[in-house]
């Protein structure tokens, strides 16, 4: 059975060595003293490994089951549920005007991680919930947010994204539901929507859905499309629960994973639904939801990656078998553990390096959301933007590589579902799909957020490499190790950027055939930043004397196998985008 | 539900244009002629996609199931089962002298991979079978072979092969099954024995257990143990089944995939056993099952990419999603099919020209196993020696990640298990971990392959690449899109087996640390010269006047897409292997 740890040191390392929160001129950021952070850290660590750990494989093996219309979500779900509800972990970054704790998001972000990492399918209920409550926070009425935001702040309700349709997941402009308008301002909405994550289940009073309609004689496509509040059971004008109102769940998915999760199949016929936002922009309001769930998505790709790592770890460590070529290290026993194989480190090395990047990455990323939200600051919110795709689309391909290879790791244990390194495996598959697919990522990437504002996001990412670069050429313990690579890569990422540019405007392909390879080869380039950074932090607290020394060798030894064994994959990137659309269109559709 | 098209053309294609089979000097092969090899592949094609593959989905669903102490397959097998063994399928390759066809290994190959693409679970029981008949033909005794074998080449019985303990996987020195000797000259098996494939069922009389144990008092590790012949039921010398062997089914492990195959833990309590080959060497007899199961491992990797491929392209075709960027191509549909789009185009032709160049190295390489076995030819097995883990080990983690893809195309029905593509990628998961798992075939390629017979087959590999390059130089068909890609890649493979020879000796781990790597990279420059080849053929074809132009210039246009876009990986495996040991090496154990 495997266990979790929570990372709360690593977290630490990020959040004050190198992103320095407490000296940061984001407001609230004064109040995220280390000592602060870590207690929160260390609140959530227990609950997480004690608490929704055990409960991983449970959810696997029992799933949740549809008995008389109602979901059954698996054995101490619930149990689970009311004890993150009590200690207010559900409202942790939420305002404290609707009950929330008003921390910034970036604590929302280190907090998430180890809800995901220890149970992503228990920790999508309230995942969820939190984005519906973003997306009333942003475009709701005073009236709704009063209505609904304190009881889906503490999750007494929890919500749901109600998007694709049977025929319809990327393409939302096909969708049919429709949204008949009623003389009391209310609409009738009726149609399937399909894939609903957390769409029904025994753990809450409540559940407020929040739907994708068209409203009749709207605009066609994408732009008749409009956001509702659908409740599972109405709302009286005093809050209190009235009629059960028009939605069922037609089934419950069987998946590859997640089992703990109920994905349902909704069915809406003449539900009672309130407009959120103005009519026909829904899309808007959707995306406030989708961009905060994209970036929750990535990090559930680093969060499986770290608890499958951390068991891959320990397994290496306590498995005999085979002995060191270089000579016995466990003389006393039938054999050495795999650690001392290098083919079974360079696995463990992939993993740690690719964690430990991506969570300062994520942690990043939520710095800039918060600076962009709380300082109002457009260059940042620009950054963040741009960056969504690639935190989306290149953490969860690679961080299910990683649960694959941590998998790897056990041998035919991995393979053996008692074992639990199977389900890391498939609970990580779903990052890759939900929240638009990662190849919809790449498209975004390149077909949109690169030339937004006339490409200066992506400029004023390339300024930041290369003023940090020069900043810190005169550090040897830098120079050769981070800052030579990171230059090339950077080079590598600007120079595809450049071929994007000079080949997109003759043929749209050139540049969409690479969009995938250019999502990876700017993901690296990050995790490349990151990993120098942090460097630079880990140095400076061994020249300033720490007494963890290990600790900050170890980051700089694990920062110098990805920039020498990882990075370099930018170079097959830019390779593969070179070669441009000629071979990747050259058969017709019959002919494959 | 996915369905399964036997690729009779394509097989055609690599056994007549690229190999030219009939016209080879190995005995056997004459017969081989292309009206011939068309008539068996169309029925083994008409048995795998009508009969086994419908079973496919309702063995993962099923799966096996242990009653009273007696292993229960899924519905429809055991009639099946029945069909694979009236039409002669299981004894295709195998003597004629025990029943067999006495066909070539390659035919066998070419009929295993449908066999394997439709229902690899299913498929697993006469593989087995195959592989222990294969040991007891080499190493049994006249008596061995007149008893066993010809119920197994029929397979009205099944064999396993007994290895992996709870305690010792890869390190199978460390084995404590014992074999006690009798006064008879038979032994008395005590142990258990986990991961038995095939190891209990219901569809065969009797069930040969080839099982390695320790005869007390021999040599210590792995130069102690021995293959032992045990019988579920054991045989009366008039060949009619006696008594109740101690062996039995202590459970049936629940895993990812291969639901339909019983994966059993086998108790051996006092079981007669009788010593196959001579004592103490029983790796040796093992290896003849354990190198013919490795290829054939290779095979399920590029056979459920296959498959997994057919249905993604089937989806793409077929569901209509946004628009062509470069202009409609669906006006009377509410939009496109996905096959327009850039990056669906990507991931399919990633996946189609693996699965292309996959089935030419895999049959190459059973050309290779007839001329080693049906000519003496020394060179000819000195090669598939080598090329045997990169079979293995590279076609299984490109197999893996191609059924990835494939599920990747359908978006969210990818993940749903109705839709069957889950399935591909949890049956192809088994096979990076069974029959030595992936990391393991890398160190049994650089740590011994590499260096056997003083390097001589890896220098035969080099030259046959060089000289192929040499003789074509002046076809401007192959020059430019073929040849000089190839001689890249096959310069990196040098440079890199270089790096291993300079500075392995100083330090093994310079060599180890870079092996999966240059697994990687071996397998690489193998398909593209398979391309290359292809290439050639195709080119031969077309200027002869083929009436199939569409055909041969698909193929052209698939390997020019695996040259550009695949093969440049060469450089990025030279790049981490350049790396050495030292980032890979740095940490010590504790400090993880």
């Amino acid at each position: 059975m495997p266990s979790y740890t929570a990372p709360v040191k690593d977290l630490q390392f990020v959040l004050h060595d190198l992103l320095k929160v407490s000296e940061s001129d984001i407001p609230g950021y004064a109040e995220l003293e280390a000592d602060f952070t870590s207690a929160v850290l260390e609140e959530a660590g227990k609950l997480t490994s004690e608490v929704l750990a055990p409960l991983n494989a449970v959810g696997d093996v029992e799933g949740c089951k549809l008995e008389n219309g109602v979901v059954r979500t698996p054995a101490g779900f619930k149990a689970a549920f009311d004890q993150v509800r009590e200690g207010g972990w559900t409202g942790l970054d939420m305002p404290e005007q609707y009950g929330g704790q008003g921390m910034p998001y970036v604590m929302g972000t280190a907090v998430g991680e180890m809800f995901s990492a220890s149970n992503q399918a228990f920790t999508m209920y309230q995942g969820l919930t939190h984005g519906a409550a973003s997306a009333i926070l942003a475009h709701g009425s005073d009236a709704q947010k009063d209505m609904y935001l304190p009881k889906m702040v503490s999750c007494e309700w929890t919500g749901t994204m109600n998007l694709t349709e049977p025929h319809c997941g990327t393409d939302l402009g096909m969708m049919r539901t429709k949204a008949v308008p009623q003389d009391d301002g209310s609409y009738r909405i009726s149609g399937q929507k399909i894939f609903i994550s957390a769409g029904d289940h025994d753990m809450a009073d409540n559940i407020i859905h929040l739907v994708l309609a068209k409203i009749p004689g709207g605009p066609e496509g994408i732009k008749g499309v409009s956001l509702f509040i659908v409740p599972k059971f109405l709302v009286n004008a005093d809050g209190s629960l009235g009629a059960r109102n028009g939605v069922s769940v037609g089934k419950i998915e069987e998946k590859m994973g997640i089992h703990g999760n109920s994905t349902c199949v909704m069915n809406y016929d003449e539900a009672t639904g309130y407009l959120l936002g103005e009519a026909h922009k829904g899309m808007r309001a959707m995306f406030t939801m989708m961009n905060e769930a994209r970036i929750g998505v990535g990090m559930q790709g680093m969060a499986q990656a770290d608890v499958a790592f951390q068991n891959a770890l320990a397994y290496a460590k306590d498995r005999l078998q085979g002995r060191d070529v270089t000579g016995v290290k466990n003389p006393d026993g039938p054999a050495d553990p795999l650690i001392v194989h290098p083919d079974i480190r360079r696995s463990l090395m992939d993993q740690k390096s690719f964690v430990e990047g991506a969570r300062a990455f994520m942690l990043w990323g939520a710095l800039l959301i918060d600076r962009a939200h709380r300082n109002n600051d457009a260059a940042a919110d620009g950054l963040i933007s741009l960056m969504t795709p690639v935190i989306k689309g290149f953490l969860t391909d690679e961080g299910y590589d990683m649960t694959v290879k941590a998998q790897q790791v056990y041998g035919g244990h991995g393979y053996i579902e008692e074992w639990g390194m199977s389900q890391f495996t498939r609970d990580a598959r779903i990052a890759m799909i939900y929240e638009g697919a990662n190849g919809v990522q790449a498209l975004d990437l390149v077909g949109r957020k690169l030339a937004t504002d006339g490409g200066k996001h992506a400029m004023a990412f390339f300024e930041m490499v290369k003023t940090f670069i020069k900043e810190n050429e005169g550090n040897e313990v830098l120079k050769a190790d981070f800052l030579d690579p990171l230059k090339a890569a950077s080079k590598d990422l600007q120079t595809a950027m450049m071929y994007f540019m000079q080949n997109g405007m003759k043929n749209p392909n050139n540049a969409l055939s690479g969009s995938y390879d250019f999502m990876h080869l700017f993901g690296h380039v990050c995790l490349g930043l990151m990993w120098a950074q942090m460097a630079k932090a880990a140095d400076e607290a061994l020249q300033a004397g720490t007494e963890d020394v290990t600790f900050y060798q170890t980051k700089l030894a694990t920062g110098r196998y990805y920039m020498a064994r990882r990075l370099p994959a930018t170079a097959l990137h830019l390779a593969r985008i070179h070669s441009g659309a000629e071979t990747v269109m050259a058969l017709e559709a019959a002919n494959f």
